[in-house]
């Protein structure tokens, strides 16, 4: 049935993946300024690809990381497809807990395991290898125009901030992303929703210096067990958010919401067999399939205070940080979510202790798509033709926040279509994406490019 | 009054201060096996300079670095008195602190600066000064044990384990101990008490990684979150501690306790300036020199959980550490509260993720003195007519857990008294003591090995 595109791929696979396999081995960590250089390194290599592939093709300065732009005129009468991707990827630590070396790509039972491997080098790759096979082959109809930045890992600052001057080159009639996953289950999925993010630093300053906790415990406020205290403070023991507020914009699923929801089961077993937890986080009372696609969530990413290492260290250390973010549904304003936390936090603060917020920001709201628009349907059809399964409808509870604002300044429908699955272990040491999974990817951008 | 011992010390203070300064020469660095060498030599050198004082030496072989024992054979009629001491010092980072060599000792407006002026060389070496003046002119009565160990800083394991082996050698029925320091407004002072201290290293795991914490939030337990509620647990709002059972042993502190500790005004305002906090831990209601003194607590030393560097790190981390230490008072028996705060945790771990405590140990419990016993009431008399102050009882938080142990082998009473002060800086850059708080030391232990 897709034989066409299959053939080319089996035909081209082992360029494919040495190709990839070279962007990965770029460590472009958009968080940390010693990769500063590997970032546009990782521009430039993708700026050149896209050249060769016989795109028109820009490196779009912003005020700080580079962004690709490339571009492929169709046929007028065809849409304009607008493909957003990034070269950025997360950071690697814990580095011990690497099987083989984060950008030294290593193949192993079928999986290709290097930071960035799936997210997104992987997924954005198989689109550019689609797209080249489209060309090659004189099939490549819609107008195509691909944007890929660096700094999606890191709050997507630069594209942002240049968005609305880009707005005439970045008009499009579906924005396609593929930074997403498949259902839990393993049938391919598209997602009809993604949660909003807001992060922040929060840092609770006490003695000048660490002190004697002999000597001082018992006078001396902790900024480290206050810290605890604080956080403690942000859930109800039912797991509720206690921030006054919060829920306040909050919408419930719609019956036919519920229905799609219902009809991709969710395996407690399975997920813990897959992450090691059994699914208990988040509100008591709601299944977990609600809890991350249409509820808010704060997490706390990291806490760093005092003394970690071995044995005992005496003290009462000087300050503690934490880090939080929080996931936000679409009808929560970033900015008032990130207000109304602060505001709790504040109103919390323990005596004797200095509060501030050293890092604050929002990466934009979250959004829900309709279940009932028509290009919602041809990518089920397109789906289901490629991978010979009935595709899920999936409410992601992670975040791009890129892609509320190219949907408002692009004006496209977005259509988010993504291979990844939990083993992929994004974010996390052994990062990897499969010969398989890159196929698929392969074979529906190519498909759908050629049915939209 | 005391002129008989201030006149030999003013004709014998450069020969004292000589001697001092070559003891201080040496890096007895014990935590740093680079200095390994240097500890011996060390105490090699005690060893030879107690030898030429005129006593019975032995340098005594433990499993890690040697203890230095000398003897003097009293009247038979006069109590035996015990002196421990230790010739190992802190590490000298950070170096480029240091206004002179920290093995270079340097006098500057009459303190002398060098890593252990105070810690503990300077407080020791008057003590044989002390005692080699009165062997000289014929009065020193008691019998006196020395024992100056090389491992104080870094958790004196090789005394520890001999400690049994020693029983009769060690026998006393004073425990002299001077490392410790005056009185908070300045006056001389005893150290009626000193708490014991307990350690339990936390930790909670939860996913087998990292996981991504939009995908997974509202869904996965995050222990960096759990850990939060967790601690704080431990207490309650009004600072109490709720681990049940922990204050079933804990006693009041007795009227005439209480009129001692309120002898010894406590400054916030000054608190304040020295430390950069208020005195408002510990449990509301009581005044904060009771809560060090006579009350434990339990402190979170460290937290280490996830990310903790710039920006935003997107996980729900896979597991979370908290060092905790716990201060006891006299009558809390170390393993059994150890056990009860375990326990307290074990009830209370948040439901999903796993609680385990990789290091868990106590150093000792702690003791408290009977103001009224003799040997206390002749050592106030003696600090009096040397210092010509009122000297103050008090109660110190911290712990030295080898006096504890050293209590229980010799059967001797402790007696802890020295004159260290927070402008010596121990354990700093720029450590000294000054000539005239070593002169008060000689004086105080000459009259006291008089008197006892």
């Amino acid at each position: 049935m897709n034989s066409f595109f299959a053939e080319i791929f089996e035909r081209e696979r082992e360029r494919y993946l040495a190709e990839w396999q070279e962007l990965l081995t770029i460590p472009s960590v958009s968080t940390d300024p010693d990769h500063e250089k590997d970032c546009q390194r990782c521009a430039e290599w993708l700026h050149e690809h896209l050249r060769q592939m016989g795109l028109e093709t820009r490196l779009l300065p912003t005020p700080s990381k580079p962004v690709v732009y490339a571009e492929y005129r169709g046929k007028p009468e065809r849409p304009t497809v607008l493909f957003y991707g990034h070269y950025d990827v997360q950071p690697v630590d814990p580095i011990a807990a690497w099987t083989s070396p984060p950008f030294s790509p290593t193949w192993r039972s079928g999986r290709l395991y290097a930071r960035g491997a799936q997210d997104n080098k992987g997924q954005l790759f198989y689109v550019l290898k689609a797209a080249e096979a489209l060309m090659r082959t004189g099939k490549l109809r819609p107008t195509l125009k691909i944007v890929l930045e660096g700094e999606e890992e890191s709050g997507s600052s630069g594209i942002s901030a240049m968005l609305t001057q880009w707005k005439e080159t970045l008009r499009a009639d579906v924005l396609l992303v593929t930074d997403v996953g498949m259902a839990r289950d393993g049938r391919p999925a598209i997602t009809m929703g993604l949660r909003g993010l807001v992060q922040l630093t929060v840092r609770l300053d006490g003695p000048t210096h660490d002190l004697h906790s002999g000597s001082h415990g018992g006078i001396a406020p902790n900024p480290a067990l206050a810290m605890a205290r604080l956080l403690a403070t942000l859930h109800a023991p039912d797991g509720r958010i206690t921030v006054e507020g919060f829920y306040d914009t909050v919408r419930e699923p719609t019956a036919k919401e519920r229905d799609l929801m219902q009809a991709v089961p969710f395996d407690p077993a399975e997920y813990e067999a897959q992450t090691g937890v059994a699914p208990l986080a988040g509100e008591s009372g709601l299944n977990p399939v609600e809890r991350v696609g249409f509820r808010p969530t704060i997490e706390v990413n990291g806490i760093r205070a005092g003394y970690g290492g071995p044995g005992v260290k005496t003290i009462i250390p000087a300050s503690a940080v934490a880090k939080l973010t929080a996931r936000l549904v679409p009808d929560q304003d970033p900015e008032k979510s990130l207000g109304l936390i602060i505001s709790h936090l504040l109103r919390n603060t323990p005596k004797g202790l200095r509060l501030s917020f050293p890092e604050k920001g929002s990466s934009g709201p979250g959004f829900r798509l309709d279940p009932d628009s028509p290009p919602i349907a041809t990518t089920l059809a397109v789906l289901e033709k490629v991978t010979g399964k009935k595709p899920a409808a999936i409410w992601e509870g992670g975040s791009i926040p890129i892609v509320g604002a190219l949907r408002m300044v692009s004006g496209a429908e977005p259509l988010l279509v993504g291979f990844g699955q939990d083993a992929d272990r994004v974010h996390a040491p052994d990062e990897s994406f499969s010969l398989e999974q890159f196929r698929l990817g392969f074979l529906f951008t190519a498909e759908l490019l050629t049915a939209i």
